[in-house]
This record gives C-alpha cells, sequence and structure tokens, in this order.
C-alpha cells in the first residue's frame, strides 16, 4: 500500500567524467542530481510511494533543472524553497580495479544551507505522512539545520510518524566529534538508524565484536527501535561484496550476501539500502524480508549509472528472493 | 570456398541507451540495424561468403537506413522489398552484474509482416545459392508468412539446397502451443535445425536427460540430418559460460566451453552461433571442428556492440583453436 | 493568477539525429517525448499554470520515460493511463538552408488509439479546470476517440470551462475529407479555434482574400468565441517569418512579425503560439497583447531544441514588448 | 533509366571535430571515408544509378571501414583493391562567419598511390558501363597512375564509353605546371570536363572576359564536348552563392543562382554538382535542366554533414524547379 | 618580437550544454576552463608571446584540470597558487535568433578570492616582462585584491611595465558605485583601458555623444595613455555587428567594421580584443593597425566555441586586412 | 626531489571508437597524443619532475594539437622541432573477454623519422639533466636515427646523466634482427635497460629458465647496471596480471604481483612501469621500492583511459604499500 514519506535534506549536482575518464581528461561531464534523501525517494517512489522532499535550491535555471530532475522521477517538489545562490555539487572520478572512485564536494555556502522554516508549518508538511527521513550530511553542510531538524522530528514524533536517519557520515563534512555532538539532540527524535559499525566506534564510542552488541548499544543509548549495520567488503573498485545486518528489539536478521563483480557506479548504493528498509518497514514486512529487499536494491543500485537506484519493485523482489541469472528478458 | 547462403527474416531498428543506462535515464539511443537471419548473414559475408537477404522494409528513410547498413556489411540487399509503413523496433537496456538485459518489442504491424512473394521466383532468388536459412521469428511476427516458408523452402529442397532453421522462440511473440502448430509444416522441409534443450521440451515436448536424446527425437521427428543445441549458463548479467551439442545421425560433438567474464553485449550471440554451424557444415568440416567455430564465433560476438558478430575468419579460428589470451596485436 | 488546463492528446517519441545529419547517417538519435496538447501543456506550466494530461502510453519502461519526461517539465500525469502495446513515435531530421525538415510517423496503433474514457468521470477530471484543450491529431491518428472528445468536450462546456482546438491538420494522418467529417461534431463544442488559412480552405471550404474574413466565416459557422491565425513565410529551412492573426467578435489584432533567422528547431512552435493564446486569453488580457504574446513565445520556440517552447514569462514577455537585441544576460 | 558508371580515384578518411571546434580543440574527431569520384558516385546511386568504384585501400581494418562505407551507400566495392599500408587521410575543421575551413592533407604514400592495372582489363571493368568518370587529384597523388588513367580512358573511348573529368585542382597537391604536363596527354581522352575559370587560367593559360570564351578555348584545345564551369561567391565561410555555367558545342546554358545562407557544410559540393552533370547528361536531358540539376544538387550537399550528397532525386528535382522554401514535410 | 605578459585575475570553470539546449534540458555539460585576463594570454601566446598567469586554483583534481587546460594553450601556470576550497564556475546557455545567451555565476568564495600575495615578490614575477594586465572582475569578485593589484601595479610602473585593465564591467557582480570606487585608486597605475561607453557613463559618469570625448575625459581624470573602446551592434543573439575605437593623446582610429551573421560563441570575444590591443601597441603598431587587429581578432572569437580566441596571427591579420570570404583553405 | 629528465623518441597521435566497438562500426574517433618516451614522461610530471621531449611534428595545426597535449600534462615541449609533413598515428580497438585488443600502424614517413639534430647542442638540451631516456621504437621507425640517438647517448655519458632504454619491442616495425643490429652500438651507452624475457631471447639471444640468467646475461654483454623485465600474464582481454623483476648487479627483486580484473586500457601500461623505475632509481630507492613502484603505476595505468599514467604519487605508493581496496574517496 502506497505511504507518503517526507524527506529532508540537501540537492546536489552531481558532475563526472563519461566512462572511467580523470577529471584532468574530461571536456564533458556528465549530469545528475541527487541528494542521499532525494536517492532513497527516487526508489520509494518507484515502489509505488509518494515522497516528498523539503530542501532548497536556487530561483535560478540550475535550480530549476535540479527540481526537473526530481519530478521526473517522481518526487514532490512542492517543498523545496527557491532561494540562496548556488547548488552545491560534486565531481566524482569512477575507479576501476585497483584505483579508487574519488568525490570532490563543492558544496559549501549553498543554497541549502540557507534553508530555513521560518513560516513552514511541519505538522502541515507531514501530514498524511508516514515517514520522515533525513540523513547526517544535512548538519554536517550546515550546523545551523539541527534546530529546524529537532523542529521536524518532534512534530512527526507527535504525529506519529517514524522517523528515520542515515549517519551517513562523510569525513569531507566534518569531524566526528562535531558529529557526535550535533546528533546528540536528534537521535533520541530517532526511530531508525541507519549506521555502519566502523562509524558508530569513531563517532559515538560504541565498539563492540558484532554488529549485534553495536546495534543493541546505540539503540539502548538513543532509544532507537531498529538500527541497520550495511557491511561491504571492497575486493577493487569494480567488485565489491555487500550485505546487511537489521536489528529489532530482541531480535535481529542477516540478508543474503551479494557479490557485484561489474560495478557500473557506486554512488548511491547505501541511499536504496535505506529506502528498502524504509520499504520493508512501512509495508510491516518481517526483519528478514526487510533488510534481503534492502540490500538487494542496493546489490542493484551498482548496476546503473546515477545515484538512483532505478530499479523496480519486482526486479529488487526476483533478487532478493535468490533470482540473480542475468538472462536477457525478451 | 565462398557459397552463397539466402535469408528471409525481419529487419529492424534496435535502439539501446549509452553504456548501462536504462532507458528512463536516456536522452540519447544507439541505433543498430538487426534481424536474426541478417545477424548470421553478416558473419557468413566477413568470412568471405555472399548473403542475401528475403525480406519488407518501408520505402521512405528509415528502410533506406536499415538496407543501407546491411550493404555496409555486405548483405546484399536486391531482394529486400520496399513496401509497408513501419520498420519493426526493438529497445534495449543492457544490464550488468544482477541486473539483467531487458528487450521492448515494439513490431508489430511491421512492413516485415506485409511481407508478400506474389510475382516472385524462389527458383530464381535460390538460383545458385548453396544454403537457405530461416529462424523461428518470421513466421513468430506473422503467421500469414508460413505459406511464404513453406514455397521458400520447398523450391530450396527442390534445387537440392540445405536449409536451416534456429527456432530461436521468444515468448513475447508466440506461446508454445502457437510456435508447435506453426512449425509443424515447416520442419519436415528443414535440413539443420537450432533448438535448445529447454525450447524443444516446452515446444515440441521432446524431453529427456541429455542433450543427445533430444537431439535425436527432433530428428528422428522431424527428419533433421543436424541439430544444434547451444547451452548458456548465467552467473550474472556480465559473465556467462557458453558452449554446444552438435548432432548429426549417428555422431555427434561437444564444444569447448568458453567463460566470458566481461560481456559487453549480449544480443546476437545466438545467430553468430548459427551462422558457424552453416560455415561449418557448407564448408564440409568435422562435427566437432564445426560446434567449436560456432561456439567461438559466438563468444566473440559477446565482445562487440550490436548485434552483428564482426570477428574475422581468423579471429574466430584462433579462439576456436583455444588462444584466449587477449594480448595486444601490434 | 495561476490557472489549471486539461490537456487531451496522444504523447509521443520523437527521435532525430544530432545536428544536421540525415536519418541514413545517423548511429545515435536523441530523444524527445512530445505531442501537441503535452507542448502546450509544458509552456503553460512554465508559465505558473499547472497543467493535467489525459492521455495513454504502455505499461513497459518506454510509457515510464515519456510519463518521467513530461513529469519533468511539471506537467501532471495522473490521468496519463497506461495501456496498449507501443509507443507512438516518430523520426525527424532537421533541414539547413534549401533541405527541408523532414518528419516520419509511426504512430498506427499506439497505446493512445486504444484509449479509452470507461469509468472515467471528465467532471471530476475537470473539477476546477480553467480550461480544456486538445488537437485535431487526436481525432486524426483515431476517429475511435471522437466520442471520447465529444464526451469531454461537453463536460467542459457544461462545467462553464473554456474549450481550445488546434487543427494542427497533417496530411500525413488524414484528408481533408476526414478531417472534415470527423471535427464537424467537434467544433461546435470548442470555443476557441487555431487554423491556418491554407487548411481552413482546404478543409472547411472558407476561403476570402483577408483573414479576418476566414475567420469570421469559421466562428459564424461553429460559434467560435475566438479564433487564431498563425501566419509563416519561410524563406528556408533555416530562416523563416512568423505573424498571427487573432480574431474575437467584432475585433480583431494583428501581432507583431519576427524574422527567425537561425532556426535551431521549429517542431512545437505552433504549440507555443497556442500556448500563448490560451495564457493570454485565461489572463483576460487584451487581444493585442494575447496574440503578441503568443507569437513571441512561438519565435522563442524555434531557438530550443526538442518540442516544449521552454521560454520563461520573462523571455517571452520581453520579446513580445520588442526586445529582441540578444545580448548576453551576465 | 539506370546507368552503370566506372569511377577511378582515391579513397580517404576524413576526420573533423565535432560543430565548430578547432583541431586543437578536439578530443573526439568524427569520421568519414571520402574521395571526389566516391562522392560523385554516391550522388548517383542514390539517384538510381549504379556505381563501381576502381580504387585500392589496404588489406586491414581501416580498409574494411572504408569499403563498408562505399557499400553502405550502395557503391560496388568489387573492384577496390586491397594492398598497400594506410589509408590516406585528411582533417577538416568547418569554418563559421569570417573564419575559413580549413583541410589537412595526410595522403602521401597511401594506398591509392600503389594502385597498379596489372592484370585487370579495363575493358571487362568497364563492359556495360554507361559513363568512366575521374578527377585531377588521382594523378595529382601519384603521377605514377597517368598511364593507368591513360589505359582506362582509352578502353572507354574504344568501348563508346562516355569519359568525364573533374580536374579539382588542389593546390596542395601540385604545382599548375605539373598539373598542365599530367593533363596534357589524358585530358583529349575525355568528353566531358570540369573546370573553374581560375585554374582554367592558372594551369592552361586560357583567359577570357566570360566563362563562354573560356570553356571554348578548353574545348577547341582538348576536344570537350561539354564544359562546366562551377561559380562560387564566398560572403562568409557560412553563407556562399552557387550556380553554374555549361556549354556544349554552340550552346551553353546558365544555371539558376542559389543563395545557401547557412552552409553545414561545403566539403563535397563540387563532386554532387559533377554527379548532377553526368546524370543529366547521361539522362539525355538539355542543357538548362542539366545545368539546374547538377547546381541543385551542389546546394543542397551543402547541407549535409560529410562528403556525400545524399540528397534524393525529388529533392534536387524540386530544388532545380525552384522550391527552397524549405518547409517541414510532414 | 615575443613579448612576456603578466597576467592577473581568475581562473574558472564554464559548463555550457551542447549546441542550443537549455540548461534544464542537458544531461552533459561542455567543461572549458576560462578567466578574463587568462582568454587574453591564449590569444597572446597563439601569437607568440609567453604570458604568466597569477592566480590561485584549489589543490585538488579541478585545480589540477584547470591548470592544465592553461599548459595546453602555453599559459605560463608557474604562479597559480594552489589554495582555496572550491574553483569559481558558471553556466552558459548559448542563445539564438532572439533568445539571449545566459551566464549563472556561481564564483563566490572561489579559492581565487583567496588569493594572497604575501611572501610574492612582484618585482620578481614582473622580472624581464613588458606588460602587465587585469581586468575589473578580479575586484569585482574580492575587494579584498585591491590592493593586490595595487601592488602589482606599482611594482609594474616602477619597473616601467605597461599596465592594462579591461574593466569588463559585471551587473552580477557589483554595482556601479562599488565598481567605481574600487577602481578609483587603481586606474591611475593603468595606462592602457578598455571600456565600453556605456559603462563609462554608468559608473565613472562620463558622458558624451562621441566616443572621442568618453575617451578623452577618461584619459584626462585617470591618466591613460591609451583607451580603447568596443562598440558593438546587436541584431539578434545569433547575429552582432561589432568595431572599436582606440584613442591615444590627440589621435585616435576607429577600426572597420564586421558583421558577424553566424556566431558561434560570444564568450570571451572581449578579451580577444584586448589581447589584439595589447599585441599591436606591444608591436608598436600605428592606431589602426592596432584597432584594426584587435577587432578581427575578437570577430575571429565568434566562430570558435570556448572562450579562448584560438585564431593564429595570420588568420587575424589576413581578416583585419580585409579578407572575409571564408573560401577552404586546401 | 625534482628530477630533470630528457625523453628522446616519436609523438604520435592515437585514434579510438569508443568503449568496445570495431573500428568497422565507429563514426567518431577518441584521440590520444602519445609516444612510449613521452607517456613515460607524462608520468614523471606527475609525479613532480620536469620531462623535456626531443622530438619532431608537422608545423600544421594536428603537430599544433599535439604539442598542447603535451603541455596540458606538463611535458616541456620546447625542443620538439616542428617540420615534416603528417604526424605519425595508430588506430587502437580494444578488446574485451577472449576478443584482443588491437593496433594498426600508420607512422612511415611520420615527421619523426625526418629529425634532425643539426645545428642542436646536445651538452645544452642534456643541462642540468638527471636522466635520458629513449625506446627502441625510434630507431624502429627510422635507422636514420641511430647516430643521433648515439650522439645523444653519448653527451649524456659524458655530463654524467643515467641514460635509460626501454627495448619496446614492435614486430610490426622491424624484425628481431634489425632490431639486434641498431641496438647494438646504442645498448653500450645504456645504463638502466628495460627487456621482456622473449624479447631478449628472440633478439639479442639471450636465452635462460629464469629472470636473473637473463639480465645477467643481457648485463654483461652490454655494460647495463639495472635490467627490468616486465612480467605480464594475460588470462584475456580484460584480466592481466602483472609484475616485474628487477635486477641490479648481485641484486635482485620481484615485485608483488596486480592482478587487473577489469581492464580499462592496457596500452602505455609498460611505460607507466617505466616511467615509476626512472622515478625510483633517480630517487635512491632500494630496489624493492622501485620496482613495486613501478609495477603499482603500471597496475593503475590500466584503469585509465588513453596512453598516459595519470596516478599521483601517493595513489601509486599507496597500491605499492598494499592498499587495493578501491574504496571511494569521500
Amino acid at each position: 500500500m502506497s505511504k507518503r514519506i517526507v524527506l529532508f535534506g540537501e540537492l546536489l549536482l552531481r558532475l563526472n567524467p563519461e566512462g572511467f575518464a580523470r577529471l584532468v581528461q574530461a571536456d564533458r561531464l556528465q549530469v545528475y542530481y541527487t541528494g542521499g534523501e532525494a536517492n532513497a525517494g527516487a526508489s520509494l517512489v518507484k515502489w509505488g510511494h509518494s515522497a516528498s522532499m523539503v530542501s532548497c535550491v536556487p530561483a535560478h535555471e540550475m535550480g530549476d533543472a535540479c527540481v526537473n530532475y526530481l519530478r521526473r522521477f517522481g518526487i514532490d517538489t512542492r517543498y523545496v524553497q527557491r532561494a540562496g545562490e548556488r547548488l552545491g555539487l560534486f565531481y566524482v572520478e569512477t575507479g576501476a580495479s585497483q584505483r579508487q572512485s574519488m568525490v570532490i564536494y563543492d558544496r559549501k555556502e549553498s543554497a541549502f544551507t540557507t534553508y530555513s522554516d521560518d513560516g513552514l508549518d511541519w505538522a502541515e508538511v507531514l501530514a498524511g505522512a508516514d515517514w520522515f527521513h533525513f540523513t547526517g550530511t544535512a548538519p554536517a553542510v550546515a550546523r545551523r539545520l539541527v534546530p529546524v531538524l529537532t523542529r521536524a522530528c518532534t512534530a512527526a514524533q507527535r504525529l506519529g510518524i517514524r522517523v528515520s536517519c542515515d549517519l551517513n557520515y562523510r569525513a569531507k563534512l566534518w569531524t566526528p566529534q562535531e558529529a557526535a555532538e550535533s546528533m546528540a539532540g536528534l537521535l533520541p527524535l530517532v526511530n531508525v538508524f541507519v549506521c555502519g559499525a566502523e562509524d558508530a566506534a569513531a563517532i559515538f564510542g560504541v565498539q563492540g565484536d558484532e554488529d549485534l552488541a553495536v546495534a543493541a548499544q546505540l539503540a539502548g543509548r538513543f532509544g532507537f527501535t531498529h538500527v541497520l549495520m550495511p557491511r561491504r567488503e571492497s575486493r577493487s573498485a569494480s567488485h565489491n561484496t555487500i550485505s546487511a545486518f537489521l536489528w529489532h528489539a530482541t531480535q535481529f536478521a542477516v540478508s543474503r550476501t551479494h557479490e557485484i563483480p561489474h560495478i557500473v557506479d557506486r554512488i548511491g548504493a547505501g541511499d536504496a539500502m535505506t529506502a528498502g528498509l524504509i520499504h520493508g518497514l512501512a509495508e510491516g514486512w518481517t526483519l528478514p524480508q526487510t533488510v534481503d529487499f534492502g540490500v538487494a536494491a542496493s546489490c542493484l543500485k551498482h548496476s546503473v549509472p546515477g545515484d538512483f537506484g532505478l530499479a523496480s519493485l519486482e526486479e529488487v523482489q526476483a533478487l532478493a528472493a535468490g533470482s540473480a541469472s542475468g538472462r536477457i528478458q525478451r
């Protein structure tokens, strides 16, 4: 059944050379518009939900282009403010074999960092919503957005809307200390949390030999109902293995493991997994169903260029159910 | 020694996004012209034979473009009628890793389905020919072509020309029942038959634990001199393993197995194998030579974009002989 | 003030070679999605209105891509049915100097021709709407849509919604006689009519030395409140001159004339003019304001690739007001 | 009625940046295969004739690509030898406004310069032919081809086949003196000669205030039946005016003048005119018909990228008859 | 004779859609690196001079790509600091006919605005130089660069090096008042000034019916030896007319007027003119020679994509001398 | 510490289809400029050294483009003569899986083969240099360059500059006998030699079961201080394994082995290894450090399109130190 998901986060321009060229070789760059929350939203829309983005882009043509891109993939842009001067952006180089992919951020002073909820009634924005989602990059790019998020999460909790947060820690944006400090007040308002084991250790000092211990500690400290911990092994820039661990109260589930031997584009794979998590929990699926769906969505994202996971419900379900033969559909 | 092969079948426009993009992402599509029989023909021409296509495309510029494409790769287009209104087409998405490739057909009411051999003297078309080839997609797209094919095959048999048919069953075009019915009258006019074990079971109800049994039953029922059964294992959309089984009277041969770990484009690989089969049999090669050549041709097709197998005789022979090191020629 | 416009018409895939290449030279084609009504709708959305498309595209990925394209440019696709098997399409060659542009249609048996309003409540679709628009290509591609349009127009008239129709006569789709016959019952339900003088003569037998006479006769016969007659002089495929004549009751207005010396893409220019007409009339502008706005919108469309007129309100108004210097904005 | 034209000349690879970029900016180059004679041949095939190319390209893949390109546009490549080591090539920059287009030749030591007619029976090559055509660039790139051409022309004359030669003087290939010397023995074997007034003066010392005088002198000296003198005025790299003067015995005709205000690609325009000349004369048209057809073909060539004039008989005839409005065909 | 020119200014990334597409349509953007001073420098290097850029770009790959681009066109990048976080950038839409080209700046907080000459010995940078050039955009993007420029100009004057400044006023960067204020202290250190009549009026309040009066007043106020006043008439985005007025003490010269009917890319045309001015004055040419050379260089820039005027000395001189026929060089 | 490396060798244009297309399919070719020595030079510049190229390209725009390309990547082109008529070139097809990559040379009579050191003072060119490098392709393309190289090497030895030579044997350029003869006089002037075991056997008759024996014999015969022997195993065109053996006097080192499972572009990988060797030896590193660095540089080259190894010092060192996880840097 279709749910309504509200997302808060930055919208960015992504620029990358074609194929495996390096930035110093490029005389053309491919254009995608993205953002961790929008990436999740695009998958959720593809799976039949509605997704409303709360964000801010400039009033000029590059803001138009960004909004249009979201609309194209079905995201409701009614709450995307048009203000500020620049669209945050980043450059990507796609690695291969031993050469790593690389991201250069240019998102300071972006329109999003000027976002203001003055005059916005969060209760109205969230009316009829089933879920509110944000990632840690929002406070990371602008500490002044912490009170905005606090108001949003508080309103969501008051309305009985589930709140999820993907920590999405980026060392290029803030230090572990800054992250810990900014998230401290927000996380008690979060129900569903996504965080890798390494980040849990570095930022929250939560350690443990096993994901179970880490998840339980995180949940204990902040009151989460669910903790998703993605796992990735990187054999090379072209070949990764992914899976995930999902914790809920006294239960947990470990997903199937997918080997991805021919990565087309890795960026956005985490957001696709989060989208799968939201989908599964919103649909009331079991933990194993949910985590397998999320990991399958993430796996398929690796095969598509750009940040949006464009896999259909049928494609994800088939893979989650174990069909990975890759035969032509004809 | 150069042979003359006559081919009957549809000509189509193929459109696909560049690289691994999905159709919803594409603002440009790559253009190829194709058809199962033309694909085989292009390989046969590359190996020194002449190939004449009997088909029908519209009289407008898209028909010109299709005819030109065939001429470019050396296929004789003298017998390509110019009639009808539309060129049949299909859209392709190239999969990677766990994401399957996908084909969307738009070939109904195509010019080819209006093909008529009124006023055509098949004996003249086939004069000097060594081989006549068609695939099951011709009757699949237009049942009214069954009598046309019957006349063509009958003329070929009368002239002592060998007739081959690749069943090439496509579930999107017809049901197994429809296929069985339409092929029933045609197959007794066929000498060399290409058919996978699964399709043999589903369509003709021919089952057996081993390819040998299946081939023998098929041959027994329809009177084939040769039956080729391709085998494919699909580890992922990017990584397949192929081989084939070739039956002739009391003998059979199993080809080498080729692992193809970096598939560029799978479409047309079956047609390249059939071309290899025709080449080997027409040249009077042994069964093992023939089946190894066919499988090598098919294997190399996977490394080339588009439907035509553009490998040279030397390249195919080298691979059939076991050289797959992939060193640069310089 | 923002209006709600409802549009009924076909959605199509447009494919054209890059630049001035001919179709026989192309190994890539650019992709646009279009339709006369959607083209008008995209302009209206750009100018601040809402536009809802009523149409039908296939349920597969090419239908998705088409719907996404409309959404990208802000058109509401809620009423786009997903049925049928194929997306109608056409191929375009862009001419230059003495070489004409050329269009090859492949839109027979398209999903749109299977459109059904069974179970659709036109009153609900049109609720809150200010305008209903369609073009003559809808009945041209499927005569069975005439009763659908009759129901739609009748519902609109009942709700006091203005109805516009651009005859948009295409000789490749139907004969003048067929057009006259099919439009006969529809036009009395139309308030605002767009039709060139040549087509008025050929189809309706309405002749006169001057546009005034033609418009008055058309209005007299069918009861139109407004008649827009576009005028185009084609010096070459690259250089045209456009203007228009707008009639209303006892008044009329002739627009400025714009010379367009470097045409980038002519297709959709008529639809942009119609969009301007709807905008002006819906805003309650004077006849001269309206016709100048429409012609300016049409003029600017010639400078943009693809069928959508992507000019902003400010750009169109500046040109309508006489600013055509083409200086860089920086 | 379809004629058979035999052409002798070099086949070349043409490389140019996309659009108006300069060579120092290009990281991709567009690929065309060309040659003055092949260019004429492609037009003649488009108009329903058969054209056989006698030439030489290397046996490697670049030779294949060149041969395939000719076949694509219908030219018979049976007499294209496969020998030598390199395909001659040239680089093109397309100018605009005041910036001239530019050509850099790299055709020395090309496969064509090694062409040998040892063992070739010209009578057999020319059997059934109606016309033999070559241009002055063949002897220009290899003086050793003069005796080959002498044999070919002699055989043609013996068989009653008309011989045409476009002087096509290129200062980058030889000096006027060299040209005069090499052509001296060939021109008496030529019936139809194409040569601009400037070149006639510079190379043959034939001067006169009017084309009539020049043509008559040239014909008098070498015995031509027809002399075509193209005229071009270049207002800018983007805007030219063309016409031509055609002389025959006591008659002459001057073509319409076409202004070409938006040149897409000028290269090959002369060859398209020569093709038109051959077509008209071979069809037995009057001088005015012939010269107008030739100039119209040349005019249309300016609107198409690449060296081949891809205009259809209908397009050329319509323009020759005066229709240049450039309206869309739909 | 080769001169050494030192340039101070920002380096920027330019991104634009291909052809005439609008930004909302683009899924790829072309990449150029640019800056008013670098543009002039590239022309000067092309004409045989050496040009050293003093600037600042980030230490990451986008800074590398920018530096590489300058090196590619021969500019000495020794004095390009590697600091700051982002490369300033702008988006361009290329207009056509009545649609204006458009620029969106995103250059705030760029690496260049953090430029520091701490520890830089301007006397060393300028050693052996013949000319120092900057434009008004440097103080426009960062007022804190005024003292840097003051030190640079003072050092140049002390060493007897001529200083030129192109006001290059951009309303999107600062107000006329801000420009007047910031330039007040710098202009007395400038010898050669480039400024349009409109900007002279708006910023310096210098008015006059004729350029002569304006130039004389500017020179009188600030002590310039030369004032260049470009003139441009814009008939459309595709068609401009340019010329210039050059003042020196009691003399002046007016250039030829060039009509540019097919503009490929206008950006950088002013910088090419300034480069021509510097070249002429540095070579000791007369005023008419100098201004004609500058205008010809600017004219040719319009025919090349990107901001760099890539015309050779011979090309510019030929056009300055009146040859604009645009014939192919071959 | 930055060293100065002087390189002598040919500069070439490389043309290849995009992706995995074959040459017969290409209507566009990608452009790179290259040469074994320039490839090594580009890596050395990237790692902080200066590299001066001694070579010869034509005076026309293709020579400009080549010089610009080298400058772009920081190579000093002061000693690149501008003479001769053509830029040598080659065509590349990139293989995949079982299909081999292929190179077609067209470098005969290139500008480089006309190189003359008349009037060149090698002592001046080499002043301040730390290293002189050339490859065997220079004498291979023009035997007349042997005395030039002899003078260069002699001057280097006199100045105490180390000389390296990569034999880089290409069977398409000369026979083993020719190579042996031409190199005989040069190799005694070489200190550091790069040569595969197979070539050592074929050309110098040096055989041995182990690389150690081969290297020692080579060094014994010619007096080398160091011998580098690259090792490559080619599982397929997409998947290779590389390592190297480095010999010095009584010591040797064997590098780590890198498996490269997703080759993007193999060409230039050997030159990147040689660059790493030069870097390590010039920096005074140990044998294991040096050989591991060289192999890591070579390994990373396989992940980048084009011939230049664009990996940074940090990237190479990280891989040499064992980090190959390919995680995204963000």
